[in-house]
Parts: C-alpha cells; structure tokens; sequence
C-alpha cells in the first residue's frame, strides 16, 4: 500500500473537507464536517484540524496544505490577497506558513480584484481555478463557479484577469425564505421542474432589468392560474440564474466554451441554464477542481 | 361648521387610515394606526372600523367608502378585481358593499392583469390612480408608484392597459437585514448619501444583468476601500431602485412626464433617481392621491 505524502484541506466558511493524498495523488483518507471556519472559530481550528487528522491517521510530520477561508482575517492566519491580474503560481509562492505548530501547515492567499469600480474578494476560489487551468494553460478562459456567491472568472493562460461575485445563491435564500414568495414556495419538493426553470431563465436573461418584476410574479402568476410549490421554487431559481447569466456573459459569447465548476443539484441546474440560453459549456466537479489544485500546491511547496 | 357628508379608509396590508369628509371633500376628522388586514384579520374588522368611526364621533348612518386589502380575500369582504384593461369608473361601479351592517360600507375591488405571460395584481392602488387621473383623462400616462412592491403603471385616458409590480422595498428590507450585507449596514443612519445612492442608480440603470454583482460589491467595496454604514445602505437602495427604474422604462422614455405617486422618505429617493437618469417626473403625494380616489369613489357612489 502507497504511504500517505500530505494532507489537503478545504476549509470554507461551514465546511471542512481534508483529504490524506499519496505521492500519485490518490485518496487514502477522506472527511467532512460542518466545522467550518465560524464552527471552528469557536472551537479552536488546531484541534479541530487534529482531530480530523488523528481520525485519518496522518502521521506527526506530515505536512498539510490548506485552501479557503481559513486564510480570511476571522480564520485561523491570515493568508492575504494576490492582486489581479493575479498569475495562479503567486498563489502557490504567498502561501503562508501557521507559526508554532510541529508539523508544516500552510494555507493559500485568496485573490483581491482592487479596482474602486469593481472590487471583489475571492477565497477558496482560486485553489479550484488552479486545478482548472493548471499553471501551463494557454488562451482566454471564462470560469463560472455556482455558489451562495457565484463567481465569474475571465482568465488569460494561467493569470486570472477579472472576476465578478453573483450573490445569486444567497438571494435565492433568503427570496424563498422571507419574503412574500415563501407562501408560493412553501412544501416544494426536491423535484426539478425543467419547463418552469428554463422559461424563468430566458426571461430574466432576456430581460435582466425586469428581475424584481419577474420575482413577483412567480406569486401573482400562482395566485391568478395556479401552480406548484415545486414551481415557484423552479421559476424563482430560474430567474436569478438567468439573470446571473446575462451579467456573467455580458461582453458577448466567447469564443470557447465556458468552464461550469459545480456539483450536485447546482451543477444540474447551471448545466440547463447554459443549455437553455444555448451556450456550450464544458463541466467540471467542484470538489475534483479543489483537490487537483490543492495537489499542485502541495507537489510545488514540498515537491512531494 | 361644515357636516360630515361619509368616511374614507385606505385599510392596506399592515396599516389604517380613515378620514372623516364632508360634502366640499374637507377634512373633519382623521385616524391612523397598524390595524392593518394581518391585524384587523385576528381583532376583527367591524370592531377595528367602529372603534374608530367612535373616535371621529362618525354619526351611526355615515356611509363608508373603503380601499385595500380589507378587499382580499384574506380580509373583511373579498371585492374582487376589475381585468386590464380597466376602466377607472368600473372600480367604483365594482365596489361591493358588507352584508350585515347598520351602515353602508363599500369596498372598492383591485384590478388584475390576466396575462400568463405577466400575471399582476393591486390592490389600493387603483384608487390611488383615480385620484391621480381622474375619470376624464386623455392620453398616456406612465405611473410610478413606488413601496415595498412597486407599481408601474400604463394608462391611456381613464383606463388602466398593463401594470407591472417590482418587489425593490421587500428586496431591499430583506437584503440589508438577512444577507451577508447586513454586515456592511450595521449601525447606518438615516441620513441620506447622495453620492453614492445616485452612483449606484447609475450603475444598475446602465447594467441591470449586474444587479447581483453590483449588490455584492457594497461588501467587497467596504472590505478593500472602507466606507460608512449609510452609504452601504444607499447604495443597495440606489442598486435595486436604479434597477426598477431600468426595467419600469424599458419601452423606451415616455413623451410626457412620469407621474410619481410617493410620500417622505420614498418621494426623496425616487425623485432623486429619477434626476439621476434625466427622466422629468412630476410628483403627486400619495396619501393626497388616495383621498382623492375615494372622494370620487364616494360622490360617484353616494352622489354626496
């Protein structure tokens, strides 16, 4: 059996996923929980890493690689910012090392865009982009990563150029939580209601100024001719991904296809909005992007 | 002294207000308070309306004309909806009057847009804009009324042809209380910063596929450059309101002036984004407007 070469760790805001990697690059240990960095802010983030790592079986010496938030000024250390246009192996080169632990413990900077017109923060992000495009890649990218904060990114080789944060996911929540729109969503089911979803996407990608209109009629449109819970809930998602869609590819369809970093029912629903306003994209696991990255990271830091 | 010739209610959703008039539409005596529908629905609405006939001294035959959502059917008397498009006089011709009663009581119905394409209802607002308009108007009119769900209005002459309903004051309640933005307007004042509230107008009038990312900005901005709580405040109302503006004018800037039907602190942020895209508005109070409407609601009906 391979020996374990590191241990990678995503640390976001409520979650925590760490990985026992061998020098291939192959799992030899895997958790989750929901001690993210609020959740470990409380409890100490050294001995919630320990734990998780003493669960594994991860050896004293063994080094540990560390992505997200994490790094952010409420985490552990603060790992800063790379500026744009930020080349993804300043990522790699700014990681910053944990003082005072026995083992060898670094976590990754996030990427700042520091433009008045258009700031922007991201963190986590970047450890998937790397996974993504790699340091060698060639030619204009364009990456959208579904999220409670999506983020749209405009790569050029391997340096990130823009991006822009959506806060689709969490208007979705709070929309369907605590406005007037929670009658019309209340007792949805998990079902996808495709034709609901997609006639709400090409409406709001068509008319992105009519979002605030096209929200409220998910309830006059039930209260006047009816309709599912399951419904509502598809049009109201339909609609603030149309509209993330119409912002994200505002400076025209480009000239590749663009990259869907997403998993599970985010990955399904961003698929078939792609799909509906008809632009190709090529898909890509979120978790499989973060873990490639973090690998990179780790082979250029300790050339494991 | 002049004698009360009927009552006037705008009973809405979480608020009352009622007048005591006399024949030359003078008035005698008045009332406000939050027995609203969702509370006069649990105090019961002819208590709720005694209580205060009693505190205006209204004498027992005192007819009373009612608008609002007392007319839902979630209220006292459902009364129904006149179809777009709707003559103004078909409302006063709709009103149904409360069984039981020792007085007469009329509640005037709300108007309806029957269009799966764009399902919408009001409720209050119609009698709002037969105030504004009149019965003898002539030629277009573009009616904006703003609030927690904003009215846009097409009329021409008496008629009310489409409407559409923006939900910006919900949108804005919830965002700034229940996202990761309340963290950017915790502690704001009540003063107003035009700056940045017409900035922002600018921003989403220009790019409403943005709205999401400019909203997200308001935090990311603050992160990297600092700024005050207000001026976050502004700028997610500047956002959402520039954004409703962008879609109530999409058919292109009217011939005549907008007609903007608001009061206090929503009259100053509408007309101020209304100047920041140059669109001429004339300004009509709101509670005027109501009054109006049901002085010609109660003279047509009682001929008083």
């Amino acid at each position: 059996m391979s020996q374990p070469a590191y241990v990678a760790v995503d640390w976001g805001t409520s979650s925590f996923r760490l990985w026992l990697v061998d020098r291939s690059g192959d799992i030899l240990g895997e958790r989750r929980s929901q001690e993210g960095m609020i959740a470990a802010g409380k409890l100490g983030f050294p001995a919630v890493l320990q734990s998780h790592l003493d669960a594994v079986g991860a050896a004293n010496g063994l080094p540990v690689i560390v992505c997200g938030m994490a790094g952010a000024r409420q985490g552990w250390v603060e790992a800063g910012y790379v500026d744009t246009p930020a080349p993804l192996a300043s990522i790699l080169k700014q990681a910053v090392a944990v003082p005072g632990q026995d083992r060898d413990i670094r976590i990754l900077p996030g990427i700042a865009q520091r433009d008045p017109r258009a700031p922007d923060v991201m963190r986590g992000e970047e450890t998937q982009l790397l996974g993504v495009l790699g340091m060698d890649a060639a030619g204009d990218a364009l990456v959208c990563m579904p999220g409670t904060h999506s983020k749209w990114v405009k790569a050029n080789g391997a340096t990130v150029e823009r991006f822009a944060t959506f806060m689709t996911g969490e208007l979705f929540d709070v929309i369907s939580r605590e406005t007037i729109l929670s009658h019309a969503v209340a007792g949805a089911d998990e079902e996808t209601e495709c034709e609901a979803f997609q006639s709400a996407v090409t409406r709001a990608f068509e008319t992105p100024a009519n979002a605030a209109n096209l929200l409220l009629q998910v309830r006059s449109g039930q209260l006047l001719y009816g309709g599912t819970p399951s419904s509502a809930r598809e049009k109201i998602s339909g609609t603030l991904i149309g509209l993330e869609l119409a912002g994200g590819l505002a400076g025209g369809a480009p000239r590749a296809a663009i990259t869907l970093v997403a998993s599970g029912r985010l990955q399904t629903l961003y698929q078939l909005a792609f799909d509906t306003v008809a632009v190709p994209v090529r898909s890509i696991g979120a978790e499989d992007a973060v873990r490639r990255g973090l690998s990179m990271a780790a082979q250029s830091i300790w050339n494991v």
